[in-house]
């Protein structure tokens, strides 16, 4: 089947450049991308065209790390120091997720606003509860997202509420692999962060990586304390990353939340792995955790996409989040007393969207071969001065959040706004 | 005639302290408040109850400095460094106010977006355009907006279309001022920044403010190469501020913008001569200008209100400018190492709430004797884990942006949304 979205066509092709297209065509076989003309090509002459007239077509959002249990305290307990905010607010709210029915009740809603926020594919961090991630699987399957949960492991330093045995967390892991049989959403393996994670989990774990070819995402050198705490928990790891390198969880499919406070050595890691840094700038900013070299590891060839890191981060737009990751990135240039630069809004665009199909085994932008991800804009309701450029127009939405003004929007090419 | 409003009643009386009433009673008698009640008081039995259920009754804002002809840009040229910004994008967009339909048409759309924003109180710049100026006051008079608005004068350093003669600019804030009969916005005298006006129009001014009792509203310290600027431009002064007090442009009705860069000497007078510092931190960050020490400043005695000031801030709404506050306040802490402190949300709603209190010569927070400013909010859209505290509710409030969700905004008692 042929779909054929006609408008002003917005993509990132290349970090830092954006491909506009004014009154252009975006073509769609089956769900796969054909490509982006000028000229609707003779072939497709006779096939019908949704037309967004004057509207933005923009390319959907990819958010690579948001914990979905943690949706219910979004904006709350932001005034507390890390460890209070996971006690009386993150560890009790996941743990009300062994409750299947307020399980269907939040994930349902939150599928349905990642949706109407033009985010189409996520990696997310489940709670421990087999049920429950199975239920937020399906919700999102259901709402029309693509991409990864995980069922989270932690069988240390969780509190009685949050924390498994070591045998039940891989027994559960194992039937939650059994169980998962989602065509867009597929199991991605969680170990929370190390400290979470006995030696015996982690290495288990590792072993069902490799017999069931999993991609892995987890949590690195966030704060200073945790960094730490990891060097007290494994005096045989040089360094943070040895603890994953270690059990086979580093490599082109692992996602690294993060990233604040990484060493030299861990960063070249990094990049000679093809490891992703999933960069949560709204959640770094809240937590006071710090503000990582972003626009460097770029610079460097490091793999670098976006997460909204809902509830550390308070925002589940990845509009604000590319907002947020511009600021961040400015934060950490006025932080190195202005000689570092920052990220253009072009270039935190391609981190939100572009940059993590990689990941998902595509070319950046609307390339041919890609799956149709992407959400029509119509920021009509806005003033202006003067006729705007495509590209100003562009960028004046990605800072004015417009509640509604996301009228559609496709994931692997079906409509699903 | 006596007003009750029923629901949860938060207000700021003290910084950094909330007041909390739920399921109270805030009374006004003919705009002006007597007082919040946990109980009603027999006096007011007989009265009529406006009972706004479980919603929030809270303080409406205070924008304290803000760009109304930099509406229509709001949130482009984010990329541009300072200079380009104001050539590319501020100049030509306020010349385009010589245009009294267009100024009718933009300021009609700000003022009812202030209002369903929650903000009743405003400090603002016009453009240097008097009939505009004009207009500007009329729409938030009818919108139901207090404060004040100023005619900008520049007689140098603004380009072909945006300049004036020095003549011109005395007798047209004359004429403007004789013209400025509303009565809930009042003019304030507005030199744009030193080096935007001559020695000679400071001059006239600081005569003009003398003689009709005005307070003045300008631009300080906001980044390092405008301070060196008006070090050159004045080499009698030894400091920025001096520039103001010179011409008598510095007292207890004065607010500066920005104040990133100001001395020790600078804060101390303003300190000691009761001078406003507005905070304008989503400006601050998206202009790189850098981050101001606000929780020092505030901890110091030196009053501090904040600012949206669009369109280097990006954000017209006063909960994002609070949450702004609070994360550009925790981008010092950790450029100090870590070692200064954070604003609480507490302490930053007062800011943008209480803190201009004293500049309308009021007390913080719902005190008898305040006119009533208040917005009611329906948080009731928001997923929760369980019954959240009223104080947690409204924290949530500041972080959650929410369209729609101020159902009523109360300006100096009169119902305005």
């Amino acid at each position: 089947m042929t779909l054929i979205l006609k408008g002003n066509i917005i993509s990132a092709e290349k970090y830092g450049e954006l491909n506009i297209v004014e009154n252009g065509y975006l073509v769609s076989n089956n769900g796969i991308i054909e490509g982006v003309f000028k000229t609707l090509p003779q072939e497709y002459q006779n096939n019908k065209i949704v037309d967004y007239g004057d509207k933005l077509i923009m390319q959907s959002f990819s958010d690579m790390h948001l914990h979905a249990p943690q949706y219910p305290m979004l904006g709350m307990g932001m005034d507390l120091p890390l460890l209070d905010w996971l006690n009386t607010y993150t560890f009790p709210v996941e743990a009300n997720f062994k409750n299947t029915d307020f399980a269907r009740k939040i994930y349902h809603e939150l599928a349905l606003k990642l949706i109407k926020n033009g985010t189409t594919r996520v990696a997310m961090f489940s709670s421990l509860h087999k049920e429950a991630t199975l239920i937020l699987m399906d919700e999102l399957e259901r709402a029309g997202i693509c991409g990864y949960v995980g069922k989270v492991n932690m069988d240390r330093n969780g509190g009685i509420d949050l924390q498994e045995k070591t045998q039940e967390s891989i027994d559960e892991t194992i039937d939650w692999l059994k169980k998962s049989n989602f065509k867009h959403i597929k199991p991605i393996i969680t170990p929370r962060f190390t400290p979470s994670c006995t030696n015996e989990l982690m290495e288990a774990l590792g072993k069902i990586i490799k017999e069931y070819n999993l991609p892995i995402q987890s949590h690195l050198s966030e704060n200073t304390s945790e960094v730490s705490w990891v060097k007290e928990l494994h005096p045989d790891c040089p360094e943070y990353f040895d603890t994953y390198v270690k059990y086979g969880m580093w490599n082109n499919k692992t996602l690294m939340a993060h990233c604040v406070h990484s060493s030299p050595r861990e960063l070249k890691s990094m990049k000679d792995n093809g490891v992703y840094v999933v960069h949560c700038a709204a959640s770094n900013q809240n937590l006071m955790s710090g503000y990582a070299q972003i626009k460097k590891m770029v610079d460097d060839g490091i793999n670098v996409v976006l997460g909204s890191d809902i509830a550390g981060g308070d925002y589940l737009s990845m509009f604000d989040n590319v907002a947020a990751t511009i600021r961040a990135s400015k934060a950490r240039n006025i932080l190195d007393n202005w000689e570092t630069g920052f990220l253009t809004v072009s270039q935190a665009y391609y981190l939100g969207t572009s940059a993590a199909n990689k990941f998902f085994d595509e070319k950046p932008g609307f390339a041919k071969g890609n799956k149709l991800h992407c959400l029509i804009l119509d920021d009509s309701k806005l003033v202006s001065a003067r006729k705007l450029t495509i590209k100003e127009r562009f960028e004046r939405s990605i800072y004015n959040r417009q509640d509604d003004a996301i009228i559609s929007v496709y994931s692997e090419g079906r409509k699903v706004l």
